[in-house]
């Protein structure tokens, strides 16, 4: 059987559990205050092109944004989000479990189009009885997207001056981050992301990671005690140290954009092979998912040899299934896939 | 200067203040245990046409929808709720501040259409991945809408079979419940809606009293420590008698719906003097709101003279705006009204 | 039937039903926008020796205590009250329910002590692991307190001192607000009182209001978007007005402090049948509320003619039981109570 | 350096490390539901001596707390816990973050004495004003407690029959669960426990594991849609089997079990040092935690070669210190402990 389910099917990077196994009866201090949580910061903030700022690490992507969001809202603030944002679908209701609305903006291919943004913004501010409404006190992208696309630097910074205009953060939910700065078509780096929001995460559950997230708050200072707001949101590892040697590790050498660039390599391949076949796509992502249009018949003989994700049903005959990369793909996967096709 | 701002101008009809002034040194016990609150209950749950239910007074719309909303709701479960419902819009993220998010279903006039709530469940239930998605626990309906619009008794009655169905609570929101009932297309009576949903409350502050809402559960004990829970979100008046006594006589010699057809009148001789003008209605609303599409330059000049509501704007050259009446409004406001159009 | 239950067993003085009747049928715009409100503002924060404060009406003690506590605090910290505090025992939780811890220290006949405070402050700022716990944002006080007593001028400047030192909030509780500042024992003016804490409010259910509690600002712009704050929480009346004219007429010619003498005078008349009679006072309070350790036979002779509260079994054969006096007591309440004791 | 500080400063048992090696490339299902969790859970079941329960896997103390408590209680219910609880000090507010209170009882060497819980309950019933207050929904106790000491299995059962006969829950914090039940002292099985008590859970990350908690749930069905619960709490890994396969391992000839004696053993051969060397216990601890009161020049020497915890002031001149043992701890370390005390 081949598996193209999701990127985060396998374990680690071999690298990661090989260090693991290495440091493994050191004594460390607890939660994140020892030296390899200390060296992948300095790393991380390196690569960022920041001198003063701060790194944590938490366990997954729904902690991450749940805890980040709460530590940045007043009570009477929401978030704004596309409608097809990771918070506003698949997060259980985590965020408003913290006491704060998702605001939603009707997504253009998984993003926020700027010129939206500003539209929403300016009639809140006019609206008279706003003091009524849900305050809008940040902004929550995915980069990449849940569709697998990407903002451009320019649409980037677009959406940051808009926040800093109105005095609202912008937030960028990175779960899948390396795999969008390593696509093609993406002019993003790492440090320019760093200076066009205020927080952002480095995913590493589904970037080489046995499990991990790093937020990186570029201006020190940003969230106060956010350490004790960690630990009340149940998202302060006691051994810190097992997150920070993998973003260490990850982030010695590019590793992490290394890895994360086979992923988009397979997954171009994949995509050249389902165009010579003649697949349509449903919608064109330049990172590690695939999203396609297939008849329902071929998935169901598809399904006798290879794994893959329903999206949703595209009409009476047909269904938009998602293909992932990670990783861990290798050439001899997409060749396998290929027959199959 | 005439009024037709909104239907809370006013302090409550006369008769209240009449009977508050009566009682006003007698000695009560507190947080509702007092014989107005039971006689009012008595009189509000025979009118309903119930047994063994019970009614619990609260002092304004949000207060109420969050209470009982809070108390209905799992943690993991969310409301569904027209995208233009007063929860969604209005009340400041008072249902997530709970903890709870609000799942809106596009609204036509103001309404949940029948057959877009259960296309919404059924595509909920048929998802694969709704164990990563807040779980629709409980349907949310405004009794008029926020548009002033009705639900019929063949809509209701089929909302709450598709409740039934689901194992999902059905809350009606009747903060202008009494100008619902009394408008002349309306074939629900209170009886019927307390027959046809599991919870809903009476609005008084917008229907004659100078404060208040009665809460009604058709079948008792639907809700364990209610009074507990409605203690907690601060919604527990101390004089409990002062919500009690003017139920009570809103509820005797059915004042309350005389006073509520007045409303109605007048509001239907208002639409007949657009009509007759030639104004055109932007929605068409058979309580006592009235939506009307109106030159900016009209409005100008006759803001000189009446107080009304901005809605939104329809085009460049015109707006919509609402007048409404209420209780109070009298046949000489109407008449003077018309003066001006 | 005699009546000292507490200290709401009324309506409302009667001069403000009358004021209430007077303006009934005027045209108020909503939510505390309108003049009542404003005048009453105005009235109150000269009264404070205030120029640039804030006042918001809200219509009980636990939706303002919950309401003012969330707004203020951050999501890490809690609040710092007396384990004998309301908000510990008697509002259900309201805090816990907005996710702030209430962390008690032992009162001393009601009171936070000052030296017990900085203890408290000391040790949590000294302990290693304090960052694993809630961080101490806000203290709390009753004014008087829930025994009855009374922070010195001295005490209060002292706590507030201390809050200011470590750059935390002092709230107070003002639920029987007139009722401690016309004792004849305290020497806290209201004027003292607005320049010793950042925020309290001015209860008007206990003290001659049918309704309604004021809170008070004393330095504008502490609490950004209170408004929306009050909203969310089920705590913003629709008619807001009715909750203005009623402090406006309290705060007219000190009427709220002449009807609080009252309580007192009539408290004092009653202590001192009390202490003529032989009884024993559990605690010396010298506000409303009367403390009495009484046998329980007499207690069950009692009952026959005169209401009053148990409060706590003190030993075998007697218990604790309070009197309450209110602005609604009169002399021949007290004559006719003595001649059952 | 000898290291004393705590349990959690080495990765995690060598066997569970080869075997995340093993399996490092192989693909699995997210959330928990591939063949390692189930095997993990069936292994648990059955030592625990349950046919039809449910486990579920989580990656720390305070994230599984907060996870079960909330999701457990109604929104009107609190927690009661010994005053010492770890849900009360040192999680930063967890559970109140989630809207409950921790009703608190003074501890008895960090134990509820089963009377003093009855006497709380029987109160809290018997008060009249029991409405007003938060009801106690749940017990929560922890085995062994913060200060390593035990419930007998006749104390535990005494506690569960309250529960049971009150109609609350009781819920186990096992933390440290393996260093309780191979205490020499102890006569709780883990059969014994799952039988007597309505949930608890079994601590991987100081027992073993890298990370992971595995609550266990001896009727099944007692949280409906538990699972979602857990992913709005953020609480829900990704690569599920990364807990699955530890606890898997841990279960596997009752590896937990031997690894947890060793630091029982590990303690009770320092606990004989300092008895000989004429130290005397601040607690008597049967499990891996040991309170010494020591001289504060001791320390200072100690501090040199030997890293252990402050724990409190015990008077002037002498502290109490913390030596914790853990499944890691050798005989050399223990020799070579001994040379320095």
């Amino acid at each position: 059987m081949l598996y193209f389910d999701c990127d985060y099917m396998e374990g680690c990077y071999p690298e990661i559990l090989k260090k693991l196994e290495e440091i493994n009866m050191e004594k460390n201090t607890g939660y994140g205050t020892d030296d390899y949580c200390k060296s992948a910061c300095d790393k991380i903030l390196k690569k960022c092109g920041i001198d003063e700022g701060e790194v944590y690490f938490m366990t997954g992507g729904t902690q991450t944004n749940s805890t980040v969001i709460s530590a940045l809202l007043k009570n009477y603030e929401g978030v704004i989000a596309a409608d097809s944002g990771h918070i506003n679908t698949h997060e259980a209701g985590a965020i408003e479990n913290s006491g704060h609305k998702v605001i939603t903006i009707k997504n253009n291919e998984g993003k926020i189009m700027p010129c939206d943004l500003r539209k929403y913004l300016e009639n809140f501010h006019r609206d008279e009885n706003n003091e009524h409404m849900v305050y809008p006190g940040m902004v929550y992208i995915s980069f990449p997207t849940e569709y697998g696309t990407l903002y451009s630097a320019n649409e980037l910074n677009e959406i940051y001056n808009i926040c800093v205009e109105y005095g609202i953060f912008l937030y960028v939910d990175g779960a899948r981050l390396g795999y969008g700065i390593m696509a093609k078509e993406n002019d993003v780096t790492l440090e320019y992301l760093a200076h066009n929001c205020h927080i952002f995460y480095i995913g590493g559950t589904k970037v080489g990671a046995m499990l991990g997230e790093a937020v990186v708050i570029p201006n020190k200072g940003l969230i106060p005690r956010f350490f004790t707001a960690i630990k009340q949101k149940g998202a302060l590892l006691a051994k810190g140290w097992i997150l920070g040697v993998q973003f260490d590790t990850l982030f010695t050498d590019d590793l992490y954009f290394k890895i994360a660039e086979n992923a988009v390599l397979r997954a171009n391949e994949i995509k050249r092979i389902f165009e010579e076949k003649g697949y349509r796509f449903y919608i064109n992502s330049p990172t590690n998912q695939i999203f396609v249009i297939m008849d329902d018949e071929k998935i169901k003989e598809l399904k006798n040899n290879v794994s893959f994700s329903f999206w949703e049903k595209y009409d009476e005959k047909s269904t938009v299934v998602r293909f992932a990369s990670s990783w861990a793909t290798s050439k001899e996967d997409v060749e396998r896939l290929e027959k199959f096709l």
